[in-house]
């Protein structure tokens, strides 16, 4: 099979380049001179980096390459979004192995550009170097459309906290990868079957998720890009994405709007899912949480799933659930996840 | 020696925070939400992105962490420079093996600010991820000031080619680490000592430079930032950094031009430095090469080192050293280096 040392450098970009797209209106200066040059309609950009490493952000015997471009740019797109923009484009600097097949890059390169379609957004620059770990660091820039960014610092006592998107899904997926490991029989893009796991997810109902729909989330997210600037334009006093799990990002909008969050589970549980704490401590599915004042009507897509209290003070609890610290299982953290 | 395992993510994230610039006026929100939003006061920013990996861009044995925060930081503003604009802001991304010293950091972030600080750039996010191999991914943001930017592709037979900054002197010092190598009695930061191979770097006289001079080039590359919007209002009509080596990024201008460009020798010469085929062909110093019209005056900085010509027909040779292909010592080049 063709390597990455087969084509070299040049070979490589060309062939990655053909599966990405690369221009815009908002693109003034495409990647290949020294900078890429964007517009900003509005004199800002918003913008943000993460770092997938492999064997730590995915595996490339559960995730195929498109799942894992998904991914890359889907985890990226969802921190414009949480500020209430929109992006446009991405920067992605890569550190491959010499022995990785060309055809793993070209499938990557697929995914990455089917979760810009939608968007209209493009890849405008990056890097490549030959290394022993697949590590994906993507840079993201986006418009706020002339509206002020919402920040995690603005909820108020007796505001509305709200969801939009999935909580807990990825988790769920992974829980059955992590316990189907054992036999070996997982797959990567475009597995239907559920995992040897698939009961933990519980029973089923016809309107319930299913346990591969909790696989397809773990591999790929489906952030709810448009009720990002949706909750901006509705007046969200604060809000962020949902990466470290639904407690843990809230107690970052806690700490930093000085306030306390009590979640509502007979609120959460209206919405079939995964379980209690698999929804209150999974991080990855890239939902978004936002607070709004309490005479606020939600925009579509947005559920109501607690309430914003006074607190916040140093050494208190700042989340409960149901008026109670969470003492359930749960805490998926990472080392070192910031804006 | 406390440990990245020692004080954890947000331990880390805040002692590194301690010893960077955050906030600049075009700082509109600094790093720490889902995103930091950035001031683009003409309505554009340029953007790039790099990677440095360690065992291919630096050694720990050869470079400290300050040298390496530096050179991090200097080829990515280097990239906007050669756009004919300023470095405003940084995105860094690292993957840090969990037992690196907290220190490590710390020096390595204090290297990065010593860059920043005569520009007034600041760091407006990143990521950090625990891994094997230290591997630092940088995102630089820069702003044209009003300027159309200096494209690689806009040389036109008849102008002059001029370079401003050093040529060679990082390959002279790699040269001279590689012979030392095997006496092992090399050191990182602050070393003011040749090493053993500095004869190598040939006969000194006062006015040339010292050979522990090439090995604080090679350490810390020293980009001539300013001459990059100074060609930009003295009408350069292409531009790039010398990254890759002189004729290598000087191909590529003539590929993106359709012109040939021909290198005169005794014109390179007539600046004291390292061997003529370090010149031509070393990377990494980071000076800027540019083309301007026949009459123009070049700026101060700025030294006539060639001509443009008709020409760069496919197959050609395009770039030529004092008419002729060279054919001496040469090549630096490294995987996968694009904008």
């Amino acid at each position: 099979m063709e390597t990455i040392d087969d084509v070299g450098e040049f070979g490589l970009i060309a062939r990655v380049q053909a599966r990405l797209p690369l221009t815009s209106p908002d693109t003034l200066v495409p990647s290949g001179d020294d900078a890429a040059v964007l517009a900003a309609p509005d004199g800002r950009l918003a913008v943000s980096s993460d770092v997938l490493l492999e064997g730590r952000h995915f595996r490339r015997d559960w995730s195929g390459p498109r799942d894992i471009g998904h991914k890359a740019a889907a985890q990226n797109f969802s921190d414009i979004a949480a500020m209430g923009g929109v992006p446009t484009s991405l920067l992605l600097s890569m550190v491959l192995p010499g022995d990785l097949p060309v055809a793993w890059v070209e499938e990557f390169a697929e995914g990455v550009a089917a979760e810009c379609a939608p968007l209209g957004a493009v890849v405008a620059g990056g890097d490549m170097v030959r290394g022993d770990l697949i590590t994906i660091s993507v840079t993201v820039l986006g418009t706020l459309q002339g509206r002020p960014p919402v920040l995690r610092s603005g909820a108020r006592p007796g505001d509305t906290v709200a969801v939009a998107g999935r909580l807990g899904w990825s988790a769920a997926g992974l829980e059955m990868l992590l316990s189907g490991e054992k036999t070996g029989n997982e797959s990567g893009d475009g597995a239907e079957q559920a995992g040897p796991g698939a009961t933990t997810a519980g029973p089923q109902t016809p309107s319930e998720p299913q346990p591969a729909d909790y696989l397809a989330a773990h591999r790929r997210p489906n952030p709810p890009y448009a009720a990002g600037p949706e909750a901006a334009r509705a007046g969200a006093t604060a809000m962020l994405d949902v990466s470290d799990g639904l407690l843990a990002d809230l107690e970052h909008l806690a700490v930093a709007s000085r306030v306390a969050v009590d979640v509502d589970s007979t609120l959460l549980l209206l919405t079939p899912g995964p379980r209690l704490d698999q929804m209150l401590t999974g991080g990855e599915d890239h939902a978004l949480v936002a607070t709004f004042a309490p005479d606020a009507a939600l925009p579509g897509g947005w559920r109501r799933i607690g309430t914003v209290h006074e607190g916040g003070e140093s050494g208190t609890v700042t989340v409960t659930v149901d008026g109670k610290a969470w003492d359930g299982p749960g805490g998926f953290s990472h080392f070192g996840h910031s804006a």
